[in-house]
């Protein structure tokens, strides 16, 4: 059932949906000791975002948006996790062919650069999950 | 506003609520290409718990369990993150005396021999926070 070679995937991020980035940026701030990244604002998801280590803070442009109806159902909390993909094309074909149903058949532009697909919740116990592929540099 | 020496406070894990460990580990093992740890149960706080790198997949008990009634009213999902203390009693101080509300003003112990205190969500933007202290060896 492992469609992957030991250790090729490694966890990317972790993201969580919060109303206001700057409320909880200081609080994982306060408990880290680190400054997050700078906001950025990703239109084509309606969010912005701010990394602190591997959490993800994401905040909603407005209410209509996928994180803002996110919130308004489930309150602040995890989004999706992230697990980073040196081939995302090719694992996105293995999995599908493990039975994963894919929201993204074809990748997309994410933060940061990165190339980005998600998994259905309905096959994977109910967790968003996102494959990310980095530039390569 | 920062209490802590910079860099003092790393991310230990970020626990997710699921109806079955079974079927989520499966999901990251795929994902990850390594086994989780093996389900560890934790009556005291009615879990059963695996680790899969620093995700921890918490299962509840029962219905009538903190895990339970968060998967019936919210579903799978970010159940909290961790950040690791090195001496978590001074932490707790200092965070009351920076208006963090605490759930335990104590610490108690937790999952694989550490000892644990959670922050409330009502001060820290909806989120539920954990210190971890290890134990020294």
């Amino acid at each position: 059932m492992n469609v992957f070679p030991a250790g090729a995937r490694d966890l990317d991020h972790v993201a969580i949906a919060v109303s206001s980035l700057e409320e909880a940026g200081r609080l994982l701030e306060l408990l880290s000791g680190q400054p997050g990244s700078p906001p950025e604002t990703v239109e084509a998801q309606g969010v912005r975002v701010a990394f602190h280590g591997i959490v993800e803070l994401l905040e909603p442009l407005g209410p209509d948006t996928p994180v803002g109806r996110f919130l308004a159902k489930r309150g602040p909390g995890l989004h999706h996790i992230a697990y980073r993909s040196a081939d995302i094309r090719a694992d996105l074909e293995r999995l599908a062919g493990e039975g994963i149903e894919l929201i993204d058949p074809h990748p997309r532009p994410g933060a940061r650069g990165h190339v980005v697909a998600f998994l259905h919740p309905r096959s994977t116990g109910g967790i968003l999950v996102e494959l990310v592929q980095h530039p390569t540099s």
